[in-house]
């Protein structure tokens, strides 16, 4: 990406907004801005003056978003505590490296944890925060398109264990979410790529009016070195409304609402096991898991045939592979065992989403259902 | 104790109850019986038939409760963790095996964990049930006088980190808590002396007649001998009635309503770190803190010298060790840091609860207020 131009872009008149949701006992403000805010101005939405005492902050950065962190902080001392990035760092030693660094500056209760980064970050210190002392004030700063369009708003926080993505986690929904588009300028093409996939996800979700806004976006040309920033800030801001839309009626995913989001998840989340955490980005395990999912949608005739074509058409021209078997999948009966493994697991069924005509609906199967067999080994596509 | 008698006076007809509470997003059934529930009686109160495949336990107890999980199990097959007993075992490693056991045993989102126990296996039963898979379905089998009357019901749940005690946990009440005298009649004496701190502590909270229940109950003789069942059990749901009562209106201690359950538990905790933790019981410093909020409240003029006298009264006869300084609790400095670190610290401040003429009220001061160092120092008992 040229970032002169992206910068340029970011510097247009667009709408800045403020979304608020309310998701079970928590409140949820979403700012989506230009600019990353600075620390007085977060201290200042937790109705803290910086400086006061009584606004107790703790900075949560990788190494690389450590340099946002410091634009955040400014000329001010606020404790930072850096963790590696990669997505082998999101394990509980790093979440007690969190909570030390928390005890080590003295926070007690009252003190805010704000997350600086992508999804990684964001569930790592929203976790650590959730558990500090039984809870303590949250904030996330998301760097990343994924955390802006998906990890950062709903609350949902982990880690992983025993080799299972997110086998940990609380519902713990930040106080505040920023999302400035300034940190977008250098972020890396694969971010852009696992960022882009949670997008999709949504606007299949939210109808055909936000495909659409993505096929153009996409029909740009090759949309990463020229996409334009409205469009893009309207799909970001889109994307927030629908997701925390959806939350806001299941905020803990008791009923089977919140479940719409996790489309293309059941077999993307088996795919990152199955490959070995770490080894695919979450937006490509997605995107191919969003691409099953047409195709059980198209076997237990939920989803018309052209919806799923189109659907995987746009997935395809982002870059996506949706060909099934997928390169790093390994063998059948190992994924079926990740896929066995899986959260979304009820009642010994195993609980997916398809595309319908409009947005998505949940189905229940059994997890040695013949439908899933052949779609995972399947080599041809719709 | 003379189990005879006491096993004797469980079979008295005394009233059963059963209590309903709302804590926030969570709904919690305490279930006060003579008998321990059988596995189909807990899962037919989770709306699941027991070996239908949709109710799906593990039991968690220690060596010290696991006959009494295996009562619990029959001859049906559930999987059952096993934890070390005592306070040095409330550690991240022992709730990672209790998720391990989980994960082995195939538990989904939908599995229910069964902690059989006293404080610790309910802390730590009910932290991993919080952190699994976002939450899982929890139950309590509360086994001690302890956890009967204060840490099986409103929902904190947490472990020890960096040697400070609970630094780490989350509001998660259990669904469903079963209180069954009949495993009292095998608790060791410090164990009785550990929960009747907590009950003193509820009938400050709940005014005069509670504490001339607990009187009463002492004034039998040798309580531990010759104690009343009948009595005791009105004690005990009393108890959890006060307790349930004050938590629902703060469930997460936002609020100063929920903080009144730290009576006696600031100076309490810090006795605890400052002796190292498991050298001294949970009760026994709590009975010692609940002593010095007393002379507190006295110095502040919020406690009449009267009250104070008749709660330090009680707390003798019942066997407490309460001058000061106590024999445990290290060097000033020490101790005075300890203070420092405690969770109810809030914006620089110490927050500390203290008996009025009728329940007891919040104060706020200073780490380093010097009623307070007189108050751990001084050799003198008001």
């Amino acid at each position: 990406m040229k970032n002169s131009r992206v910068a340029g872009g970011f510097c247009l008149n667009t709408t800045i907004e403020h979304l608020h949701f309310n998701f079970g006992a928590f409140n949820s403000s979403v700012h989506i801005t230009h600019k990353l805010p600075g620390i007085a101005e977060i201290a200042s939405n937790f109705t803290g003056d910086f400086g006061s005492g009584f606004f107790k902050p703790l900075l949560i950065c990788d190494r690389n978003t450590r340099y946002l962190a410091e634009k955040i902080m400014g000329d001010a001392n606020v404790p930072l505590c850096i963790v590696e990035p990669g997505e082998a760092q999101k394990n509980w030693q790093n979440v007690e490296y969190i909570l030390r660094c928390a005890r080590d500056a003295g926070l007690g209760r009252d003190g805010t944890f704000i997350a600086v980064g992508g999804g990684l970050i964001g569930d790592l210190g929203a976790f650590a925060a959730s558990i500090y002392m039984r809870g303590c004030s949250l904030a996330l700063v998301s760097t990343t398109l994924l955390g802006m369009v998906d990890a950062s708003v709903g609350g949902k926080t982990g880690f992983n264990l025993f080799g299972i993505k997110n086998l940990t986690g609380t519902f713990y929904p930040a106080r505040h979410v920023y999302i400035s588009t300034e940190s977008l300028a250098s972020l890396p093409a694969p971010e852009w790529k696992s960022g882009m996939a949670e997008l999709i996800k949504t606007a299949i979700l939210d109808g055909d009016a936000f495909l659409e806004e993505l096929e153009h976006l996409c029909s740009c040309g090759s949309w990463l070195e020229h996409f334009e920033t409205a469009i893009l800030l309207r799909c970001i801001s889109r994307a927030v409304q629908v997701k925390g839309g959806i939350v806001q009626e299941d905020p803990q995913e008791t009923g089977t609402r919140r479940m719409l989001l996790n489309l293309g998840h059941t077999f993307g989340h088996a795919l990152e096991s199955a490959a070995g955490l770490g080894n695919i980005s979450h937006g490509e395990a997605v995107a191919w898991g969003i691409a099953r999912a047409c195709e059980l949608g198209i076997a237990l005739d939920i989803c018309p045939r052209q919806r799923a074509q189109r659907i995987q058409a746009l997935l395809t021209a982002y870059g996506y592979t949706i060909t099934a078997p997928h390169p790093l999948m390994g063998s059948t009966g190992s994924f079926m065992r990740a896929l066995g493994s899986d959260k979304k697991e009820r009642g010994g069924k195993l609980h997916f989403i398809v595309p319908d005509e409009k947005s998505a609906r949940p189905v229940v199967l059994e997890s040695d259902n013949n439908y899933v067999k052949n779609i995972i080994t399947s080599e041809t596509i719709t």
